[in-house]
């Protein structure tokens, strides 16, 4: 049976607002004005590659709400299931970020306490949403947000997973949101639901205190909790605008590793989603080739690598796009220059 | 003996954020970023006239409260007194503006809860801060934001009161913030220590209960609390992009009414802050002339007046600009077209 | 049985390249970059109002046919029945448009011939489409474009009349598409299939060879092709920046004519597409207030005269907005100067 | 024999820095960049309208000259007769502009002093220029601007006026460059040769101290030195943003006075230019159709009118569209509301 | 005898629209505004230098035409050869672009179909149009753009030709107007009239089957067809934005290949024109002076490398300021870090 | 005791004009408009860091000079000793700056005769002004703007350097404004009086003939002038977007040098007022830490590397900010990629 929607997700939308260019928040008299958010990051991604994504999440009724709405829309994702805080108070939080330039570092400076999301509750949501798609995916950002949301979002996880959804689940460490010893704590009790996992070799080591290299990391979570795939990324910060991207996939049920040759120097214009970006390529690759690892790592490298080039969160790359660019990384000889 | 300044205000710095020209809050892709609010706009008014002011307020101590800051100095306003929120959380209110166009009204959307001002205590500022000033201005939003505020902005008065600091008020009463019952029980307490009050006819009827026409308004409010100079601004809004513009003063030593034909047909670029811009000019008549009425009135009125053509909050004009505009305004002859 | 969308329409998307502000098109560095089109004008407008509303029409594949998709969402539009032409020579029409100040006129170029859309077949839509939606609203441009567009036209008309849909039918005569002569041939095959219809009192004299009062014109349609509801808009365009706008409208089962104060001195911000504004504001008077026309005349005005004040071609108020504005429109007594 | 211009002008190029919109020039942090000029704004007009001029004038060899030329190649103007300094400190003229708003005015800055123009002398073009236009225009302005300048100018006069070139003179008096007694010394020399003569009822009062009503006026200026056409700009100043705009012009030939219903409720989106305007379209009207005084008057006028809706000093529009407003004006029946 | 012209071209005017900055065509809200065309680009090129220069070429007589005329006149190029189309289906091509960023490549859009220069016809321009030039430059984008510009094209060549005019051809191939097949037929018939020929490498092997190194291929031209000077571009794309940029000429007459170090790692702004950029700096060295091919390459070489730092297609660079890049090219030792 | 200031400068302040991003000067409508100068961005570096600073200059009394005020004010600078010019012809110098790209460079042109700045006279200021700061600053360049300036600077030395306050002293040869004999005739009488001094490599050399390796040069000006702290920049320009910036100080009561390992390319943003910004961090070390040159060695060459970063003349970090980026710099360890 054909599902409604191939992905869904939890998460907190964000108004982003960054000076255009160079400048410093400091200074200047304008603002880019944008969404974002880790987990609208990731189906904005997939929806863009060609897949049916939705977002879950809760918003200010009033214009702000409306704008992170119509944003959302625009950038191919359903509204449908996006709920309105008609509160008096009602919030949509904000983050400043303004980039960096070698030897300056990229700056954010976080406005995203007592949001309308911190309040919401699983029961707002219609019964019918957890058999609506094939998978569901949300983050570790989700679950430090506020008691109310990580009960939600553990609920969800749990609700979504006794319809046969693929549970997808990224740890996206935040340590100005909790604490390592809060964020294992709670993590390891969602593992067990987990079917795709992402997890930093950084987070992996000091948050779950996983030893030895990264094959032997990404191995150990899979035993330890059968979770079916897990990703690490791999970024080289060389300056703030030159990356070098890949990643490392482990797939259980075959015992193989996935890699390939990183994305070197890439010209980094916005740095911010990268990661998400990696997951909307691996979550395409897997939903869209059945599971295939080596078609989630090449999507997730090169979404990774792309969306630095994007200004914004969000990736803003077609599948077609996508695989003009995995044809070129893999190329040895002669390659074009310019799509005309 | 000199005093270091001419006027201290208390009072919350906003961010303000706005789409240019006829953009609403829910499209487009920027906003103007500026600072705003009622005592800020106050100070930074009667600086730009040419007398010596400063901003009593808090802030956060990250890179946006710093943009306060720097903004507050470009407007002429000492940073002397400003306090910086090094608190994990510490931020700066915001609130999102956009322009109006008959039939479509300007709006506002505040997001102003939890903010680095909401927690002061009047003992953050040193005891010297009372003999510095000639005049301290605040408003009724400040008493209307929390219950620090109110107790500071309350002691501040008094403490200012002791050392024969000319003290004035102005209601700007919002129903957002608290009630008109609130409201009037807290303001009654104060207005024996005020001496330059401002208040609208609309609040004074609806929430002072007063009656009669607006000269009995006046002199009542003069007669039960012993107020020296009174004031009440008279607009009359014809479209959003049209206003008209006046005031009517009262003096109790001598028992005058001071009014002029209203600034008629105003070409309104942003509406904010002109009602400021008007208490700013009347505070610089005052003080620099001696507490004359009549300059009260006329630099009142043209900076209200002008307010309504400079986007922002703030008045940006010199005493000079002011004083041509004055004149053209008593003028009945030929009048020049352009400042050449 | 509830239906999937209120109103579908179909209609060529246009990509509409402006000067900012009052540059010249032959002079200036930059264009705003929009869309817009008579029909998604409407359906744009009723999604703003609250309804489900899709559009049906083809755009190119390439990123400029993307552009106008992500636009279409972004205004809550459904893209479920947009086509897209992977051919070669795909393109997507322009417009260009500068604004007027009096005494120089507003100006359009039209680039739109060839277009990607001018080549649609109605079979290119799946037959499911017909049972979708309580209403289908095209307009005369449609029909003008092309010999594949009428066909495709004139034939979902039939289609979607056989299912029980409402047809709304707008004839917005463009002399630069067809002759008078033509149009009228033309419209008058389908006018016995019209619910709906709206027609310039211009057009009816020149076109239809109507005469008699605006009120006969209505009802002479009326009684001559069975038309449930006739509307004309009524437009006094005093300068480029300043139009009076209302309208006249006729129920023919109650035999009633509906009219009321036209909305006067209209600051005009951008003129374009008022017209549709209009259609849509009745259109959602009719479909969610169970065809009365009342509600229609009131919710058509409001939404004309609104959408003057807004740049772009597109109505941009939310039903509550409106109402607000119907309520101040209505208002005798006092009113308030900003949304708050 | 067919000359190579139509006209040329004598006068210097301003480099024009503006605070976009609304902005003031002591905030903000960007300029408009453009140029402008009153012989060049002349000379442009005449241009776009479809005439062959060329502009004499001397600008400095570096980057902010070659600006300037390209200007002036963009807005149709022969660049053949432009000089370039490249002494060290060769510098262009630059005035700053702001915008105004009731009741505040537009304002002007000079920073003209010292630049490559003030040092020109007339031998530096070459012999064959006296030869090659139909007609020679210079101003009042250009006489002010230096000794050199007032040399040269005088010298260009008589030899034009040697090769029997017409002579259109303007005196644009400006009281920051020059005293009435020096202005009136000065051009009461050049008279004699001039053909066509621009003077504000003002100037003609106060500098060369006229007496009577306007048409007495004209009259006396024709009489006294054997002028051919006299004309006189009639603007009233409503607001900055509103004026009416007409104009009086005398033929001494035929005794006749020229006048037509002025433009009444102008949208002025920048005043500055609109009389260069006005003498542009006066010109353009004698030149093309062979004196004919009332074909100068209608262009005059509407060349005037629109310059005010257009920014920057120069007219920018072509004949077609200029006779197109002046049938519009002409009009009294039903109008058109839009160019497509 | 002085010909008034040194350069004239024949060519296709477009109109290019970019998102400023890193945006996407399919996002965002305003174009940047510039024209453009392989032919454009190399005589503005030669004007900038200091030569002067004419287009030939037809534009609609709608504004959009009069942007592309008043684009030309400010990059110095005569219009005196520019046609305008009055036809109602007049029309300038388009070509949408956006930057690249690695490993996101450039990308080109076309909307070049059915314009009005597709429909010239030679006998439109006068016959004195054949002796006004030294030099005559067009390229195989304008014979593959229709059956009517290619014959206009080949007859002009040859009429140009007979008057002893210098004939200089760039084959540019684009794959998306014709095949190689249709190409080489098509220019191996006119490669006998052309005097100057520029090829790339790899044209030269897949569209005119050369084979051997470059310096056979350049050989073997000259050889075959009696070329005088043959040039081919070397650029090596590091990255969208580093590219390095030289190029290798032969001339026939003494049998000397010329080449130098080329300009590595060039800080790319924007990639368009830079080819052509090639060739206007490779004319202005032949023309300026006395076919010294030494000249040709190093200009050619600094121009076609600066214009890789100048946004939009056109070079923008005096002859002075590219002597000066030559000069520091060629330099081993201290260089100068500014030009004050 | 106390002193008011930390550090006060004598210097011009100049209006700086830039086209936005890659646009040249000769092109484009639009200009950041900013304030610079050598002294200013020094001051307004200190300022930034922490300590409190201030500005001896002049400017005009007109909206230009209330821009420069209001700038001033913005970057934490006092401007209690700005002197304003009411003269009619008072002028803001001006320099027009274009950013540059390999292998094109960066421009800048000069307009900066005859400014308000340039008649200063030393009485012009309060005699109080001596014993107000610890350190007093100025430069080169305000000894070769006039003869009153240099009179003026050397006066504000002597009576600085009497009232016991540090003096710094920065040579910043510019060769445009006078000759490197006229230099060091010049500075060598003030040199005695120095205690901090900055001098470049280049302009040791070959302004004041000194040989040797660079400790040698700083060593025999310190043992020559009895001169406290000399420093030199040594800047690797890669490209005119990739720098290298260290430095070497000597210390004469030590005799230790000083140096560290430079910042490697450096993403160039804006290269305008990296030295100053040098110069900025190296005082701030110096009062903030009781002379110590290790402090002052280590801030300066972070600021200077830091400054290339940031669009305008002016240093914009924070004590804090540029702490991390030190520690960052001499980190050998893991490091963070962005400021959360």
């Amino acid at each position: 049976m054909q599902k409604k929607f191939d992905l869904l997700s939890l998460g907190e939308i964000l108004l982003r607002l960054s000076p255009p260019r160079n400048e410093r928040m400091s200074r200047g008299s304008e603002f880019d004005k944008k969404v974002g958010g880790a987990e609208l990051n990731v189906v904005s991604g997939v929806a863009q590659l060609g897949l049916r994504t939705g977002m879950i999440s809760k918003v200010p009724a009033h214009d702000m709400g409306q704008f992170a709405k119509n944003r959302i829309r625009f950038v191919g994702v359903s509204d449908d299931l996006l709920l309105y805080d008609e509160g008096k108070d009602a919030r949509l939080g904000i983050y400043y970020y303004e980039n960096g330039a070698y030897p300056r570092k990229p700056k954010i400076c976080y406005d995203r306490q007592n949001t309308s999301m911190l309040q919401i509750q699983a029961d707002e949501w219609p019964d019918e949403m957890y058999s609506l798609t094939k998978c569901f995916h949300t983050t570790g950002i989700t679950l430090a947000l506020s008691q109310n949301c990580r009960r939600a979002a553990i609920d969800m996880i749990k609700r979504f997973k006794e319809q046969g959804t693929l549970i997808s689940f990224d740890v996206n460490f935040r340590s100005n949101l909790w604490t390592g010893d809060e964020a294992r704590d709670c993590i390891v009790e969602i593992l067990p639901y987990v079917d795709v996992f992402f997890c930093s070799e950084d987070t992996a080591r000091l948050t779950f205190n996983k030893t030895g290299d990264i094959t032997n990391i990404l191995k150990s979570f899979a035993d330890e909790y059968d979770i079916g795939v897990i990703a690490a990324t791999q970024r080289i910060v060389h300056t703030p605008k030159i990356h070098t991207f890949g990643s490392l996939m482990y797939e259980k049920s075959s015992g193989n590793f996935y890699r390939e040759e990183p994305y070197r120097n890439i010209d980094v214009v916005d740095r911010i989603g990268s990661g998400d970006a990696y997951i909307s390529g691996a979550l395409y690759g897997l939903l869209k080739y059945d599971m295939d690892c080596e078609k989630a790592l090449e999507f997730g490298d090169a979404c990774g690598a792309i969306k630095n080039t994007i200004p914004g969160d969000m990736q803003a790359s077609t599948s077609e796009e996508v695989e003009a660019i995995i044809a070129s990384h893999k190329n040895v000889g002669r390659d074009f220059e310019m799509v005309r």
